[in-house]
């Protein structure tokens, strides 16, 4: 086994270990000892006195414990998990194709301080959506309500502007039955895979914090396991609150298992990919039985939700055949191309309730993949578009006959005038499921830019009522992300994420802007660059041109 | 004389000099033969053949022509201003601080190669808003039909979508007569100072595209001549349709004639910071005969509009008391200041009318600003800032009155579900004059992105109706923008401008977004670069994971 760097050594560079400057990262305890919230504390001085100023975190525990990257990060989760007494240990994987893996000669570094996976106990649904609808409050459910309601203490005495809220209740504060009641009804979801125990539960919904993901992932053409765990720390630190691990060429089976283990947020993944690398690239070669042993494969490895382009019909391709960018989406492409061979309907539509089935043995979200969305300015809003998002607002109804939980994704390429609409019709037709966009680029006239075109979309359809915003990233269009990229798009987004909630009248989110606000005011300049959302960058530009430390107090 | 750099010898360095990529500038006729319009041409391969992609374009001549910036442009407007024969030139300045500038030994390089100044003749009101009252339509505004309507041909044969115009009313193509129209109704200016006549002539209104400004200038922390004119040039390559000179320190007066006589655009300015200069900084020892004298000064260099903070009146002084950021515009603060040691109304209030006066005589625009504008989310649509704009819906009454042509200066921080109430108060209450803002930044959590926090702002307010949008550089907040920052604020505000533009339904904006579509879809990566806002930026990106020539054809 060949190690390409000191990373795969468990050693993580001190750009991911070290706090944010003037940042801590603290605890919020709950109703029992292992609930621990993490919060980002920034110690600010403000009027006269020491305020400290709590802010959300999704960076995992890698800036206060030494993390071996080669152990992997606690099962915060697990005893709440064996304690519900629906699962049980398996002897080993139940996929071909990862007991293949594991009998092959290793060519990569392996994750090795594996814990016995789990499946539900034969007849079990063991979905945060089942234990909402019989009325149970999970430790997690109490978790994401005090991680919810960061901040809002200290918010309770500031002003804050009225928000327009386009129909979302956000209500005052956040309880354990809230959440409850929210995931009950399907508006919320909380991926919370039982094989993925690290992950630090949070939730996805138009009545809590607007939410941001990141995709990472290798290709064939760059990067192997150090740079996308790398990565993975990287995104958390700047405010991933889910990553999508989208790898594909060969390895994606152990990068995965690399990925998961160390994440403290949500892991999602696209399976028709890996399916894909397992037909060579062939489509047509692409079979239910192949995408079913994908899917307990990674469901297996603790991926937390999955996206599936389960609405690709057949007869919605002809749909797009009049479009100037025809089908963008790869999963849409491989499912249209899939159907057109064959002449047949998609084998995802076919087999939806045994996915179902799956997702519910394992608690893996649905994120329903918007396989038809516009590629471009001149795509939205189109009949394919709104064809397949009916489509998904069907197969919503059935994942929760399963229990399990859903997500909606949508575009994509949407000049502002029609993003509303994309967010009507998604509450229309999907039955309050949460909403997650990628983007929309607002134009495609800005190669190199797309954060920014997009960053306009994603903070409109935020406060329209989007419950997590896919980000974009500088390379769009043009090549794969850097570390620097990643950040670029991460920060974009945290910013319109942040705007959305704003404008949403969220109530604990003005009491951050107060707080920086102040600080500019009073010449605070530490304080200053410390609230930011990148304290390094702040200082790093106020010092480029008034260096002195005198510039920094007066 | 002591010459800094080989730049004030005249020679521009090659990246202010060079095409961008796969563009060339050519130009289009009007009725007559010195009405010649500038464009950006990109040739393109699209459905097999080539295809000329016409785009605005602001930069002037300089990738065109070799300029000689110790000469400065060629005065293109200068015949139409003569022919009028209501100006008469001039023997020499007119202000006293002009005077004693000629008089004064140089300390620095001086713009030696000046044209007779100009102004009214006795009795004479020069403005574009007087000549449209009259029913003159002046190649000015021939000029400016051409310009508005550069794509529009192309874009008849593309599909696009129905725009949501909140109001506004683009026609299908402009007319001269429209153009004369909006003028004469004051929906719309064209800053052009008789002195200016360098400047090819733009329009800022609502039923117009969307324009962009950049802030330049040095302070007395940085930078001299050689830098300023760089940068006035680097942002018109960028895309400022206009360009505010915001010097401080010595030798302003000579820094701004460099500027104005190499510029193509607009050129504003907020003289009270020149003004301030003569007090050595003292806000309480300024004068109405001061700011007068720098008025004349100014007027006579060309400058094409005037900053001036009449609005911010002794009485609403006292409404800023409550607020998290007090009054964060320098003007603003400037003028609070004086009126609260003098315990007087504004002098700038008071003497409105003889300001009209001087800016009848030369046709300088009014920028009426918003001295009392937030500083903070928290500070948004007070009653400070409102009752400051219905002071400026008062003085835009009185500007007209001199047939003065006026654009009114809004905010600054506002949270999303505020903006459009600024848009609508300002509709209400200025009588449709234009508006002006400086973002709005959308949250203030985020110092170092701010060209983000507010392009997402700036495109809404931009959709909603406002005619220019004043940039904010990732150093807001932090320091001063170097040529890199001004880059990347004009790239955020572009997308900003043309997010809105498409968002309104402008006729000849989906055009480009299509072009460029069209071909990403079929992979022309050349083409996807030079169609884009930033062919450098964007083929950079794409080297640097498919760097052979392979990867961009395929």
């Amino acid at each position: 086994m060949s190690t390409s760097s000191s990373f795969i050594q468990g050693q993580l560079s001190p750009d991911l270990t070290q706090p944010l400057p003037g940042s801590r990262k603290a605890y919020l305890c709950g109703s029992r000892a292992d609930i621990q919230v993490p919060v980002r504390q920034v110690l600010a001085s403000d009027g006269g006195g020491q305020v400290l100023v709590n802010l959300y975190d999704s960076s995992g525990p890698f800036t206060d414990t030494p993390v071996d990257i080669r152990v992997g990060l606690a099962p915060l989760r697990e005893s709440w998990i064996t304690e519900r007494g629906d699962t049980e240990p398996l002897a080993g994987v139940s996929s071909d194709f990862a007991r293949q893996m594991a009998e092959e000669t290793a060519t990569m570094p392996r994750f090795a301080s594996r814990r016995p996976l789990r499946r539900a106990k034969a007849g079990k649904r063991v979905t945060q959506l089942h234990y909402a609808q019989a009325g149970i409050i999970t430790p997690e459910m109490e978790y994401i309500a005090i991680r919810e309601n960061i901040g809002l203490e200290q918010a309770r005495t500031e002003q804050r502007h009225r928000g327009q809220d386009f129909g979302a209740t956000i209500p005052n504060a956040i309880t354990p039955e809230f959440v409850r009641r929210e995931v009950a009804e399907g508006r919320a979801i909380i991926p919370a895979n039982i094989n993925h125990p690290e992950a630090e539960p949070m939730i996805i919904g138009r009545n809590f914090r607007v939410k941001v993901n990141a995709n990472i992932g290798n290709s064939s053409v760059s990067s192997g396991v150090d740079e996308e765990v790398e990565k993975l720390i990287w995104a958390t630190r700047w405010g991933a609150d889910t990553v999508m691990d989208l790898s594909t060429g060969r390895n994606i089976h152990h990068i995965r298992e690399w990925i998961v283990r160390n994440s403290p947020v949500p892991i999602g993944t696209v399976p028709i990919y890996q399916a894909l690398e397992k037909t060579k690239g062939i489509a047509e070669d692409l079979t239910w039985e192949l995408f079913r042993d994908t899917l307990i494969e990674q469901a297996e490895q603790g991926v937390d939700y999955f996206t599936i382009h389960a609405g690709v019909r057949l007869a919605f391709v002809p749909l797009t055949v009049d479009r100037v960018t025809g089908i963008v989406s790869r999963g849409g492409a491989i499912m249209a191309k899939w159907c057109l061979a064959h002449h047949q309907e998609s084998f995802l539509y076919q087999h939806f309730r045994e996915i179902c089935e799956i997702c519910a043995a394992y608690d893996v979200s649905l994120s329903l993949g918007d396989g038809l969305r516009p590629g471009s300015i001149a795509d939205a809003n189109d009949e394919a578009q709104f064809a397949e998002l009916r489509t998904l607002g069907e197969l919503t109804k059935i994942a929760w006959e399963y229990d399990v939980q859903v997500m909606i994704e949508g575009p994509g390429h949407v000049p502002m005038q029609l993003i509303k609409e994309n967010m009507d019709e998604q509450l229309k037709h999907c039955h309050g499921a949460p909403f997650y966009t990628l983007g929309p680029l607002t134009t495609d006239i800005a190669p190199g830019y797309d954060h920014i075109t997009s960053g306009i979309g994603a903070a409109l359809i935020g406060w329209f009522g989007c419950a997590m915003l896919c980000y974009v990233t500088p390379k769009e269009h043009l090549g794969l992300p850097n570390k620097d990229d990643v950040k670029e798009g991460l920060i974009a987004y945290r910013i319109a994420a942040h705007a959305a909630d704003l404008a949403k009248g969220h109530p604990a989110a003005q009491a951050w802007d107060n707080a920086l606000s102040r600080a500019r005011f009073e010449f605070r300049w530490e304080d200053q660059f410390n609230l930011g959302l990148d304290p390094v960058r702040a200082r790093e530009y106020h010092d480029e041109t008034i260096p002195s430390p005198a510039g920094k107090v007066a």
